[in-house]
């Protein structure tokens, strides 16, 4: 080339390839080799980040509400669904399904009484006679019968959903002006869901309705944080959380039955960092037991909630050093670092969390700013599960690009992405998260390689065992080359 | 403790005590011993901290055109202010100096024509006789009769001064709605300023007064990105680029003259990024030129302007490799990084200009994406010159708290705090980035030594040789150790 010919040429333009070379390596998925056909559809793959590059609104520094129409309208987009993107390991059991089917589905069905809240929610309760009344609640009504005495039911119908999701047509600066409002009108949607998610025979019918949306956008296998509640009947009986337990494996092994390219879920028992601490031993107890009685579906322990109005994780050393103590296979898969709040408690939990030897971490947003926590997260490949939308949505990032994965992806950091509470956000399986990743975590830098990285990831750090690992890996590769050589 | 005496307990507290201390110990100022006076000093400034976290609305999350009125009330800036910051070493020519002095004092001076543009800007002229007329401006007007036409001489004052400067009290996310647009505007508001600040007499007083504005904000020394544009006379004669580094050298001699415990201040020569690539050699000659002529002025080289759109360093490589290849000790303090656009040839620029031997990088916002040149910068400490408020008006990040600084800072990553255009955005000195800083980059997690290392690396990264540098340090270590006496 001409820089030989120069001679004395300064910097050596060898060098200066050299390192754009090793930067490229050392990025996640920089080292997977992709065959042909592969690297055909890279290309092709290429031209489509172009036109995202090209864009005068770059989709990922928008928020997602307002982003979402022209994600799903994206070519990248459609390629990222029919993508067999491995496992969502980080979903919570009451947000996997959209909302439209709770309104359409189960508030259709007989025996379900409405009551509005004080504070402009709703509660919903299926009863074979009138329900107990609520306090700070207006008198339960049939919905049945309130249907039937309204003019507009679509207008009754969309606000029931808006109800359960934070997703609006408002500017969601607006509806959301502050990290405490859009956590409390969170909290609100999940309570607003409540009753009706935890009716037994919607349960069973809404997990298995959940499995059904993963498994559409292209994922084979699902771990669900679940907090295993009490479920109701009719009559006011309850089931327990053995019941609970049995549920989601008869009905993860019934998904499989029907979908046999589906792998199956397994299940992280959740519960609330407000617990107290000396309650928070009978839950590590259970889930014990848990793992013991379901050692096909039980994978771990986690505890969920606003980490900043939450008990840090040093609050609950005692009931977490149970298992060890005790010889059992219980292990952790912690949320934390779900904060901008440095130098707090709760920015404490990422380096407990790895000191409680957790599997992963949920989000791991504060990582960054925590050097010791992350050389031990990456030296003892513990992976962050990173869900972009969820942190922008909850008001801990703006702009995508400044999200702290940008920079770990482009260390090599082990990570996985996921969509934590997909029917909250507007979010449908995995694809809208994975779009916001692949173009808003190294836009131009990032590959078909990275894709597959991150999908095999997904797998490589599930809670399955290594044999059954193994199979998977085997599933989703038949699939990828299916995908490979029907895009190209 | 109890943990002693617990005997099995798991994790190890004092492993974990251990790493918690190393990861305070790996952050920017982490290793500055305090004297006892600093230590009490730094308990008051802990609880300062606390104020700042404790607010409903944290206020590097909010844009600064909004924070300010707070962050100037809040007892933390007030420390600040006071506070022997060093210097400040990324600060642009026409942008040190408050509009409200341009107007005020150089906008009433004799001679002074306006015109207004097609495109909603204006441009001043000092001029003996009528100027030419200017393509899409409006006839030229003697300032002082349009005063003396105008029944609201304030409005008309103020509206001249937000020609000048981005600062508004509109909603800046309204007013500034893209990237695009506010880089538009920041352009326009140089051009309004450019004929005000080139006249001679005005160049000169500028200067000084820009001097004192940073000297009053505590500052003692002060290296200025400056074009060296030919300035010109009323008669519209025009001086060279020599004539306005003398002007620079002079004026900052008596500038320490008049204020002995002012350092001085020293000149990068900036040229635009636009510049076609074979007239570039000749600005980097007349630089090296400048370097032999000017030794006490002259610092050395960078290249400014939007890099999304302007060139990239690469393909100025013959002309940058000119000073090497000859032997000139000229340095290179280049702006790099200061994109978003991941994986793009502007995303390349860190990379070049640290194979460049850049002597510091101007921002680096996109350094923490790009680990082989993060890696390059810390081994051989080339610091970043880190502008939180210009990189947020100027659209990079929304919540401070996620911009890569904080990271970089948690890390003990060499940088600098800087203000690059305090006109342009309201700023004034480096109190209010230094708030910013502070306050956003860590929290709770900083304290009084990450001060005292921001305040000596500004001093250790100067472009001052050591023995200067050894004199401005005993210099800010006086003032310093004032300031903590003072302040208990
Ligand atoms: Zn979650
Ligand atoms: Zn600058």
């Amino acid at each position: 080339s001409c820089f030989l010919t120069l001679g004395m040429s300064y910097p050596d333009p060898r060098q200066r390839e050299e390192f754009i070379k090793m930067e490229a390596s050392m990025r996640l998925g920089g080292n997977v080799s992709l065959s042909p056909e592969e690297q055909q559809l890279d290309a092709h793959l290429s031209k489509l980040m172009l036109e995202e590059m090209a864009r005068e609104d770059f989709l990922p520094a928008l928020h997602f509400f307002k982003a979402r129409p022209l994600i799903r309208s994206s070519h990248i987009y459609g390629l990222l669904q029919k993508m067999p993107k491995g496992a969502a390991l980080h979903v919570h059991d009451f947000a996997m399904v959209d909302v439209e089917w709770l309104v359409r589905n189960v508030t259709y069905r007989p025996h379900c009484y409405i009551c509005y809240t004080d504070d402009r929610s709703v509660r919903f309760y299926f009863s074979s006679g009138l329900p107990k009344p609520l306090s700070n609640c207006s008198p339960w009504t049939l919905l049945e019968q309130l249907r039937a005495k309204t003019v507009n039911v679509t207008d009754l119908d969309d606000s029931l959903m808006s109800y359960m999701t934070l997703w609006t047509m408002e500017d969601p600066e607006l509806a959301y002006p502050s990290l405490t409002v859009v956590w409390k009108r969170f909290e609100q949607a999940f309570k607003a869901t409540w009753g009706l998610v935890t009716y037994a025979p919607v349960f069973k019918d809404y997990f298995h309705e959940g499995l059904l949306q993963f498994y559409r956008d292209n994922i084979l296998y699902v771990e669900v944080r679940a907090l295993l509640p009490e479920t109701y009947e009719l009559d006011g009986s309850t089931h327990d959380t053995e019941w609970t337990m049995k549920t989601y494996q008869d009905t993860a092994r019934q998904f499989v039955e029907e979908n046999p390219d589906f792998f199956g879920a397994r299940v992280i028992f959740t519960v609330n960092r407000e617990i107290n601490p000396a309650l928070l031993t009978k839950k590590v107890q259970k889930a014990m037991k848990l793992q013991v009685d379901f050692p096909e579906t039980m994978a771990g322990f986690d505890l969920v909630g606003q980490e900043d109005t939450g008990r840090p994780l040093w609050e609950y050393k005692e009931a977490l050093s149970l298992p060890a103590a005790q010889g059992s296979n219980l292990s952790y898969f912690f949320h934390a670092g779900e904060t901008n709040l440095q130098g707090t408690k709760s920015d404490q939990n990422m380096l407990d969390a790895l000191l409680f030897n957790t599997s992963r971490i949920g989000h791991g947003f504060a990582l960054l700013r925590h050097p010791v926590a992350k050389m031990l997260s990456k030296m003892n490949a513990v992976p962050l599960e990173v869900c972009p939308i969820s942190n922008q949505v909850l008001k801990l990032v703006t702009d995508l690009r400044n999200h702290p994965a940008a920079a770990l992806l482009s260390e090599g950091h082990p990570l996985v992405i996921s969509s934590d509470d997909p029917s909250m956000f507007g979010a449908s399986g995995l694809s809208d998260d994975f779009y916001e990743a692949f173009v808003g975590f190294g836009g131009l830098s990032n590959h078909l390689g990275t894709l597959k990285e991150l999908a095999m990831n997904s797998i490589r750090y599930s809670s399955l065992p290594p044999n059954l690992q193994e199979k998977a890996m085997a599933l989703w590769q038949r699939k990828w080359n299916k995908f490979v050589t029907e895009n190209l």
